[in-house]
């Protein structure tokens, strides 16, 4: 196995390479003083460069190749195996790209990010719309790399889910939407709920003890990891022992910064849950980004948007607030929390409209990769989307077609995972239901650890080794992401908040 | 000018690969959970080794010859000429040591580092000895690749402080050791300042307002640094638009904070004050290692212990600690922050007993590369000169040869420029004094603009573009490095605190 450590030990220090980049990105977000992001754009981007070169060099492909053999007849579950066939995927991937064309992605996205930012600041699609064109352009040009594929949009939808294509998202997506509209139809026809007391003044400090205490309940583990502020929460990792999350807190949206916390929590757990053996490969990360997304996502709805989360945890949040809640149930706020009501921001969606966000992000990518609609009039069709899947349209671009970050940086294909992430979700907590007769009780009790032990045993500790189609099998126990395992739970949920007879 | 331009280029890589490799050891020393301390250490292995084999490979240089060539007809104090003149030298002290002779005292220096904590935990310098004698016997090797040159000790001077040397140090050091002891026993002769009231306990979030007040008005700049707690205060730069300090506080220590703060924020100022157009090169840090303390040193020792300072801050602290100083007056506050004490500890020593320490270790440094003691004789000697220079012997390794890290770095030469900085920081003072008429008026009204302008347009601007002895002629107007300067300012200061006639 004498190229098989070699590549190990290549792929270490590529790994440490991301680290310290990761590093540069963390403190860019959380300390940096301000004066010094260009020098820091500079050095983000010579270690992009390096690590770009080290990852695509002939020598690491040769070296992949011999220590491919060496694990030949390895059960294909070794790490060895496993990490030959990771490695493998990603040269293959990035060694069908001509450098030219990768260089011209990165440079585009650089200055269309500056164009989105300012687009967006003003309002304003026209300043952004030519990077726009030239972005998708360029991504049809990568796609043709690695034709024929059922769709030009695949390839791009398995740089961030291996394996995902358009024929096996469309019909997920088409049955999920129906009953997504349908379940806000029902919810439309009964009361709204009274949320008023949400809205009064939250102190920031009380806030965050709060959320302390529940992620030290949820089992993060401050010895390796922390929790900073940052303008745009996230979870970011310098190895399996360093893990660390940001937050934000607003002192007029009490939940904001918990669920925010919860969300980052669940990501961060993920990757703390992985065997430490996969430590400094490119395996100890989360099997894809859906499957990352389950993982912060299951925290956040399923469990702190819970009534169980609350009967355990409302008493502690109503006495650090007495003024704003003393004639409040735990039952109201329950209620309150899970509010539904169709809004335009993706980020600050409820559970029950959160995925019409995503689809109306994955069509209309679809459209631009193929060919269907003008650069143009991605705007007017945005709105239209919007109007038709959720009831309401943007007054203007910013709340609209501008809001997220994605196509600036020339990533098409990324949002669909946020809504297979949600309906992985669903499937794996319906197991842990099935499987832990008490997961209830011990939430009702503020303990989290027999749900985060199941989490670690059926889908942490295999970070990456596998296929995200295998880690579902492992971890859900079924062979197909099913939609409607996630609308029973959000049925059931909102028949008891709302008063409609579930189906 | 293409090849200069290629070097440049590369060049600026590797010092982003230093800001990644710094960052990652700043966090370490300040926010990184603790649990993640294997693996930093390797990322920071891994950054070290990308860096040196960029710097030493062939590839490299070949670049600097051939960029020196197109720089060859420029003045010799141009950036070209500067930049290719810094690499030249780095190139060439690098490329003379054998691979593996530096990977064989990096991994020795390693193993020793784990060695003498253990040794200074328990005070035993057995455990630290033999490690010790490697690194000796490594050194000698290593300094054999120069030779000929004067002394065996010569090119680890050098490394240093270039163009520095046994034959111009032994002389300084002579003259100034004996001045130093004279001074010593002066003051001794003369009765002893109270100081009882700095024993008292003193609110540390006071202490560091005030410390923070202090450093503003010293014009640091918190929109291109920062300043976070840490176990060892030290300053470190990302670019010189990411300058950062660190320090620590102590309950019973009312000033230590403040003059750590001060003298690592000296040292920033430096950095801040290069030459923007020095960024992203190696010329973009201070001129040497004394030049370094020289900075921190001024405005540790010069400024903040100096009788104009107090003048216009001490009712700032007594107005922040009423309860412990409301009986005490300016005159008897800054007697008291400048108590002469022989102490056994270096970085705790006084301004009058500091450079005695440096010179213990010099002369050990000395015999311990001519081979002038035996390895097993180390403490004794120590123990032996401690008593011949301070009058007080160490009752045991920790409080003696055990207290500093550098040894166990395989660092030797690096003691001397703690010395040579304080005589610089005076010869420098003393031009600015002469500069300035208003200096201490400025100082007395708390306006540190007119010195730091000063040092700035003397010092800071030139970073590393010159040699230290280039350095010194610019900065001070003088072709040497005169302990009488240095020995006059302390008189004179002892003199009015103490009471004797200075002479």
């Amino acid at each position: 196995m004498k190229n098989f450590e070699a590549l190990r030990e290549a792929a270490a220090e590529i790994s440490d390479l991301y680290a310290a980049m990761a590093l540069l990105e963390w403190d860019q977000q959380t300390f940096m003083p301000h004066n010094s992001s260009a020098d820091r754009s500079e050095q983000i981007g010579t270690l992009a460069k390096i690590i770009h070169e080290k990852s695509s060099s002939k020598t690491f492909g040769k070296l992949i190749e011999k220590a491919s053999k060496e694990a030949a007849d390895l059960p294909p579950d070794s790490f060895e195996a496993c990490l030959c066939r990771r490695l493998r995927r990603e040269f293959g991937k990035t060694s069908r790209i001509p450098a030219t064309l990768a260089a011209k992605i990165a440079g585009t996205a650089a200055k269309a990010h500056h164009a989105w930012a300012e687009a967006r600041e003003k309002s304003d699609f026209s300043i952004f719309q030519p990077y726009l064109a030239q972005l998708i352009d360029l991504r049809r040009r990568y796609a043709g790399y690695f034709q024929p594929s059922g769709n030009i949009y695949d390839p791009l939808l398995d740089n961030f889910e291996e394996g995902c294509t358009v024929a096996k998202i469309d019909p997920i997506f088409r049955a999920l939407r129906e009953k997504q509209r349908a379940l806000l139809r029902k919810i439309a026809a009964c009361g709204q709920v009274d949320d008023a007391f949400l809205h009064a003044e939250y102190d920031t400090g009380k806030q965050l003890a709060f959320v302390n205490e529940v992620i030290t309940r949820m089992g993060y583990d401050f010895t390796r990891g922390r929790q900073d502020m940052s303008e745009h929460p996230f979870t970011t990792s310098f190895g399996l022992n360093d893990v660390r999350i940001t937050t934000k807190v607003f002192e007029k949206l009490p939940v904001s910064c918990l669920l925010s916390s919860v969300h980052e929590c669940g990501h961060a757990l993920y990757e703390l849950g992985i065997d430490k053996k996969l430590n400094r490969t490119p395996l100890a990360e989360g099997a894809s980004f859906a499957f990352h997304e389950s993982q912060s996502r299951l925290w956040e709805n399923l469990v702190a948007r819970s009534h169980d989360f609350w009967v355990f945890f409302y008493p502690h949040f109503q006495a650090l607030f007495p003024e704003q809640l003393a004639s409040v149930s735990a039952e109201a706020f329950y209620r309150a929390v899970n509010k539904v009501e169709p809004s335009l921001i993706r980020t600050e969606a409820d559970e029950a409209t959160y995925n019409l966000h995503i689809m109306l992000r994955y069509e209309m990518e679809k459209d631009m990769l193929n060919g269907g609609i003008e650069v143009a009039d991605i705007p007017e069709t945005w709105n239209r989307k919007s109007f038709e899947y959720l009831g309401i349209e943007p007054e203007n671009d910013a709340q609209g077609v501008l809001q997220d970050i994605h196509w600036s940086m020339g990533e098409f294909g990324y949002f669909p995972t946020y809504a297979l992430g949600n309906l992985i979700a669903a499937q794996i907590w319906t197991r842990a239901e099935r499987e832990l007769p008490a997961l209830g009780e011990s939430i009702r009790s503020g303990d989290f650890a027999p749900l985060l032990d199941f989490l670690r045993k059926n889908l942490h500790v295999y970070g990456a080794r596998f296929t995200p189609a295998e880690t579902l099998r492992l971890s859900t126990g079924c062979n197909r992401i099913d939609p409607d395992c996630f609308m029973g739970i959000l049925e059931k949920k909102y028949a008891a908040i709302y008063g409609f007879r579930a189906e």
